[in-house]
């Protein structure tokens, strides 16, 4: 893989994160009316919001923190704790991210669970639960053997990237049904592309671009940590029993 | 990675490509009335067919060539040419595709390219592109040094995944999208997930699962072709001019 220089790169990531928050935030404040926690219908707006913090700019932050090259050196501990906190952030905006969409259609009385974004954003939740839980048992508490972690961490990683790209899906494949949810009066027809729908179309390939990136860095070689050379490499969060 | 028997993911990989083709034909034909290619809507119904044929079943076939067992001794270059065939027939069924649901539009006076799933799907095909021209010209023809097919070569292994996981994503995003379309009388909502609603997410699913294992199967060390034991391993199509 050529080399690409890590700052300009991380310059890119870092804005682009901040510009897919900042251009759904204003999705949500701007076209559909602020935001509420009360099974109203700006509960709902709560929904792309959190997801989009969790699942992609959360998660895809988290999953690059081995890549920083001041990651690269000394003990692994508290990277790994980093990585760890991020992603229980992520995992918990996530939940509140669901909560927003499950009670708004409990109060509005709209049925859960039916359509395909629901189908794939659901899995890529539960995936995440499960590697979190996984992630955690295996690489912070003591009591897993070393043989295990060796044998799980490659389906840790590899895992970690399938969800990143199931969440980029699910965004997309939510951004396109709410699109067409909400421009279906003749003046405003979503086959017509007003401003909105130029606007979340656009959000929709910036957070592609997003996971594309975190997907690129994590499969750079030079900028993998290299175990062999670090303290720690099995370290866990507790020391184990002697 | 831990080892996976190479048999039986062949064999689940191989009825699985079966089953998401067969399933999507029989959406179309049992769902949507059928198949033309006469602008009409039935002319459409190629489309989801086309595109899950190209862009995933022969695309995800084609990535795998180079982990199929007896392709792993001898030169190399019989595996480039069946790798580049089926590339190039996945392609065309693309572009078949794309000419369906393009003739479908300008026939009934249907706004092109306006949804999100369009652009992605449209990115994805545009990529897949590039990629067939740049694979083509450095890895067959002779007159690429081999410095730049060295450099190359991972930045089109990562490509080869990133754009099945587009195409993936824009099937999903497709079959949603279509879904929202047709199923919008009282009688059949989506929200009430009647049978056409239920058999069009399985197959979403079917295809993502499709996508991940194809994904796994590129990821797995071991299945990797090691080209220092093999002839041919610089060797294109043509010989080099001397």
């Amino acid at each position: 893989m050529p080399t690409i220089p890590l700052l300009p790169y991380s310059i890119l990531v870092g804005n682009l994160s901040i510009l897919c928050l900042g251009l759904t935030v204003y999705w949500s404040q701007h076209w559909f009316g602020g935001f509420a926690w009360d099974g109203s219908r700006k509960m709902f707006n709560w929904h792309p919001v959190l997801m989009v913090t969790g699942m992609v700019i959360l998660y895809g932050i988290a999953a690059l923190v081995y890549r920083l090259p001041f990651s690269q050196m000394g003990s692994k501990l508290p990277w790994k704790v980093l990585h760890a906190t991020l992603t229980l952030i992520a995992f918990i905006s996530a939940i509140l991210g669901l909560e927003a969409v499950f009670k708004f259609h409990n109060v509005q009385k709209i049925p859960n669970m039916y359509s395909l974004h629901s189908w794939l954003g659901l899995t890529a939740v539960l995936l995440f639960s499960c590697q979190w839980l996984m992630g955690f048992a295996s690489f912070l508490l003591p009591w897993m053997p070393i043989w295990f972690r060796a044998l799980y961490k490659p389906v840790h990683v590899f895992f970690g990237s399938v969800i990143l790209g199931l969440s980029t899906a699910s965004c997309i494949s939510g951004i396109n049904e709410k699109l067409f949810m909400r421009l279906k009066n003749s003046t405003t027809l979503y086959s017509q592309l007003p401003a909105e729908a130029w606007f979340a179309n656009f959000l929709g390939m910036l957070i592609l671009v997003f996971g594309v990136l975190v997907l690129l860095g994590l499969a750079i070689p030079g900028w993998k940590r290299s175990d062999v050379n670090s303290q720690g490499i099995r370290q866990p969060l507790l020391p184990e029993a002697r």
